[in-house]
């Protein structure tokens, strides 16, 4: 299984202690030829939900691959630790919906992984991403078949978290703040399919209502088109629309949180 | 082309999200036997002029390849994207001098990136790293000419950033503040031969004036020549003088940001 | 000497600047095939204990290699740079105690890295990172014999950090805090064997004097075992015994930095 010796690796470790090496020490070890590419090691402790947006945003830019996503408050609890195969690639990780955003609906098969013979012995209580999932992703990567991870169940039991709200109606969309990045762009669940049902077009602005405030913004391709220390919305890489303050900190300026409840409207809709 | 099959990468994308993972992603799509190298992605955002100086000092102790720096503020505007082979190596990113520093006056082949035929489809108007720069980089890589990537134009049409102050004149050199690195030792843009030309000579004090203040500093080696708590000039690992605090931080201490003037002198100078 | 060419790194050079880049460029440049792993750039600077930890709870993960950790406030005075061979691996750094956690008592073998030939030429005083250990890594891991790269000299005479305290006596342990990881979990230098010396138990709460505050704890397998925002003592993936709150910061919440004392006690014990 050539196409799949790319492992990724997204955890909530940090970078300052050695636990992401020892998970690359151990994937080396088990599968020298396997390419590792980290996809983020700084999710906030224990953000389940924020582990599974920047995976299912990373996830199709990268190759084929065995994909570990641990975040992971639960470890050593009876949450699961699982493996499952959907659209030609692997995800493995806790049982905690992390991995839920990459799974299909129908179509994948999903595996508790209990083939302890797969694990390092003796297996902490506490770092089950080197213990676990770490080598067992190193032996998929390297040929294992993903029947040998342990037992399958039916993937419909999968823990799934709550899709990010989205609601079109009478001209406006309901969403809420995915994910603000490092440059303060505050990712909104609104698509731009959900945009296109409004009637909203670029060049025209959007009306935004943010709890009790209410705001007008341009609608640009990019947040370049409007000057420095500007607010700005646009569709971002990945599909979303987006605010952004050119040359600025959006999620600062308007103090927007993840998870925070925003409506968006054509300027020309009434909003309320 | 097996010469030229590293890939560096310099962004201001920070290391929290997944924007540096989809970029290794894309290359290792494109060019699976590619060896990337990350050179930093913590550029603050927008700095271009830090991101210039991060690249054209690390530069030189890397393999030959092609070298992405994407730190663009103004992406998806009018400013072009390009393709730079200069030296044995190719420069990838926008043309907004980013690459500047690593392009020398005579010699460069400039090229602006218009095949789209080697971009991701469809391409962001935010996310040209993974979108252009990153493909078109690990086509390069893969041995692709790089007159394959667009239209050529003259390379004296690239912008450039402006060099470092520095000027050599009565036994003085004014310069500036050009990085402050992790450990708060502060790098200049006077250089080692612009020290020889104004005779100093290590062992012998350097007198600076840094605004209204003037300081005379022990000229070491290294800082560790000095006890913990005390100042010292040193030639640093780029060639460049530079103010570090053994065990301490010298930037906090001299409150000496990027761009601030100073003016160096052997302490046996009148530096006024 | 296939069986070696992984290099690790382990440094306090942070991820801001080029200065990683360029140790992985001229590695690339020396042993193109080597595969390269971080352990970690983020050792607060100067902190050579702590590099020395996360060297030694590392290493044992990684495939035998050449493992370079430069942890060096003395760079380019008179302290020594040295490869150290010992139990299949070997070491490379300043003789400064970063490297002595990973070197038992006999059978190692030290030299002082004197051949000047592997170096980089020129050869900076203050970026021994770059310009020493990692081209002397790389010729090692590109299959070069340690007898190559300088003076051999008596093992016995590296210098070393001392060992963390850890006392066993009338039924309690003498520790300290050794590192305090990114969840804020606070790692003692009580060991899972001396527990089991004392007579504690998963299950049975454990005594702690922290100061003079004494406080009793629940000691489970894994913090996930008790509620969120409580105490628990556990043994962690490095086989020391831990605080941590579960979902929280224990060393915020107990106010423990490295270093600090602490007696540990079954709850049956008195600690006084």
């Amino acid at each position: 299984m050539a196409s799949i010796d790319c492992v990724s690796l997204l955890t909530d470790y940090g970078l300052e202690d050695g636990f992401v090496a020892a998970c690359h020490g151990v994937i080396a070890r088990i599968a020298p030829s396997a390419r590792v590419i980290d996809i983020s090691h700084l999710v906030p402790p224990a953000d389940v939900r924020r582990g599974a947006a920047i995976l299912a945003q990373t996830v199709p830019y990268l190759p084929e691959g065995v994909h570990v996503a641990v975040v992971d408050p639960g470890v050593g609890t009876t949450r699961r630790a699982v493996a499952v195969a959907a659209g030609g690639r692997i995800f493995v990780g806790p049982d905690n919906g992390v991995l839920s955003w990459c799974v299909p609906d129908g179509g994948a098969r999903a595996f508790e992984l209990t083939n302890r013979d797969l694990w390092l012995a003796p297996t902490s209580a506490t770092f089950h991403g080197r213990d676990i999932f770490a080598p067992v992703a190193a032996h998929l990567a390297a040929g294992l078949d993903i029947t040998a991870v342990g037992t399958e169940f039916d993937a419909a039991d999968l823990v799934t978290l709550p899709r990010p709200t989205r609601r079109v109606q009478e001209g406006t969309v309901d969403g809420e703040v995915l994910t603000v990045d490092r440059f303060g762009n505050v990712q909104l669940s609104v698509t731009a399919e959900d945009l296109r049902r409004i009637g909203a077009v670029t060049g025209v602005p959007l009306s935004f209502i943010l709890g009790r405030r209410s705001i007008t913004v341009p609608f640009r391709e990019t947040f370049g088109a409007v000057p420095p220390g500007e607010l700005v919305a646009f569709v971002d890489s990945a599909g979303c629309l987006a605010l952004a303050v050119n040359a600025g900190n959006a999620a600062q300026r308007l103090g927007l949180p993840p998870g925070a409840h925003v409506r968006v409207g054509t300027a020309l809709t009434s909003t309320h």
